[in-house]
């Protein structure tokens, strides 16, 4: 494959490269990327910003992770962040710092998970910078989206009896995550061995290309149910649900038998033996989301597919209580995922 | 002085001990740090974002800036590129990317710039995400301002005739850093040497503490003149004019003898036997407002303090010329900063 340096381009050479393939799709978006700053009309709706920054090595490891797929996920968890407010995504900026171990086709790929990602979500790529840097790759993304007044959805409006509920599954990413390190240490003490992930798709796509739940932000609007909190699940169930219980000052009561798990993340456990409940509860990068409603939606949210009702929410003094399959009360820790621990 | 590992904190806890002493000042802010996306009312104007990634050893050098500073400029720098659109900015976020070498205390000082630059401005601090990193410190800042319909100035506005106007003085902030450079090699050297600052007040500040543009984008309004283009100059004035000629179709004409320079940058460029012209042009930093403007507003521009008229747009064939004090003509060249080459 052939190498481009990066220095062949000037910065803006570079960004103008990298970003033509960039159509403009939103009426929000009066100006993309070429001046000092974007221009976007939030007349009709409430702006929603949402950043992130994500550093080789700590958040991420190319030495498994594609650059097309790192570029997707990126992207992704950022808009998951505008869904988890209710919110749809509608822009966003890519700034990057580049070391020199990085070639021209390296951030074409990078930038080919930035644009699936922003052609998948409805999502302008609307400015940015990339400059040098002394060692491997950071990426920083903001995204904008739009929110609409009165149904913007915060951490703090849960109230106690309201119902907790969940998207899709929960520790396939951490299992996807375990796997990879695995596969990893395999490989750097035999480098002719062949990684083993037959049957172990499901959770490999998790944790390389993750999605945000749109189309349950969307489900939820073609009901008519606004959830009183919501957020979405990037640092795992137990962290989560304690950020939503401080902000709204309530309890909560989890139960463990409820709590979505896939076959191959309880598969995967077996095989490290690891107990899937602390992953499914800790594990984090699920980017499901992680909402309270009030039981009067009880009856519209039981039809909804993909959606688990795991507990509901408590007076604050009961505090934050998983329950186990033999009735047992344990206290619910966060053991989140923490780079600065 | 004590130092406070950052570990002590988890990211929640560290992030809402640095904030927690950014009371929100600006309508259009409905909810800051503390959820999944900041909530931000731009029904009343439109949204202008820009965003920098400033990583340390490419973009700063701790031996000679002092943290608040860094933590000042980062701040400032953004919100240069909004009034650089007619703009106002309004809020900001900031994500962290930090090592082991830094502690609390260190990011405390850093805070207190970033809060001592919102307050000048009047700016919002509404989230960000602060996390380990392998080596240095990485700071991304996105900023949003208003800017008001029909009055936002882009680059590409600019007409043959334009009058081609510069605030304040060019080259002094690359003077700064040459001295810092020259003292920072002095201390390396010896280390019992003190540094040789007298006299050079100016373009230290300049280097270390750049203020943005406010006051002349508020002159410009009271005097009810529009740009037809408009830039800040953060990679040299040459740099920044081909922007604007490339963006509008035009050429230009600048005059030698007209760019604004600083009494303490000219003895700083003889005492380093620098061509202190060439150091107003390409060197960047100094954060000041290059605009153009029809011919009908001469009257009023000429009367403005600190705006200087330093040439005029011409039609795209006739190039980019530097007119010298002698009459000659140079074309001019961008050799502006560029992390990339």
């Amino acid at each position: 494959m052939s190498r481009t340096e990066i220095s062949k381009y000037g910065e803006f050479g570079l960004i103008k490269h990298l970003t033509e393939n960039f159509p403009i799709k939103n009426e929000s978006t009066l100006k993309g990327v070429g001046d000092d700053a974007a221009v976007l009309d939030y007349s009709k709706a409430k702006a929603l910003v949402t950043t992130d920054l994500l550093l080789e090595g700590v958040h991420f490891d190319l030495i498994y992770v594609p650059i097309r797929h790192l570029g997707y996920k990126a992207a992704v968890v950022n808009f998951s962040d505008i869904y988890a407010m209710n919110g749809q995504p509608k822009q966003m900026t890519v700034s990057l710092g580049v070391s020199k171990r990085f070639s021209v086709e390296d951030l074409e790929e990078l930038y080919a998970g930035f644009k699936l990602a922003c052609d998948n979500y409805g999502v302008d790529l609307i400015g940015g910078d990339t400059s040098a840097s002394l060692t491997g790759l950071t990426i920083s993304i903001t995204c904008i989206g739009e929110g609409e007044e009165g149904k913007i959805v915060y951490r703090n409006g849960a109230k106690p009896n309201d119902l907790i509920c969940v998207s899709g599954d929960l520790g396939s990413a951490y299992m996807g995550l375990q796997l990879l390190e695995r596969e990893k240490i395999v490989f750097t003490t035999n480098s002719e061995a062949q990684p083993d992930f037959e049957g172990k798709d499901y959770i490999l796509q998790r944790q390389l290309k993750p999605e945000a739940r749109k189309d349950i932000v969307a489900a939820l609007a073609e009901k008519g149910i606004v959830p009183t909190a919501m957020m979405d699940i990037s640092d795992g169930l137990s962290s989560e649900l304690m950020h939503i219980c401080s902000q709204s000052n309530t309890g909560c009561r989890v139960y463990e038998d409820k709590i979505p798990i896939s076959y191959q993340a309880v598969v995967m456990a077996e095989e490290l033996n690891m107990n899937i409940v602390t992953c499914a509860l800790n594990g984090g990068e699920d980017y499901e989301l992680l909402f309270t409603v009030s039981m009067e939606d009880y009856d519209k949210i039981v039809t909804m597919e993909g959606i688990g009702i795991v507990g509901h929410m408590t007076k604050s003094e009961l505090g934050l209580n998983l329950v186990g399959r033999e009735g047992e009360e344990i206290q619910l820790q966060a053991q989140g995922w923490n780079s600065l621990k």
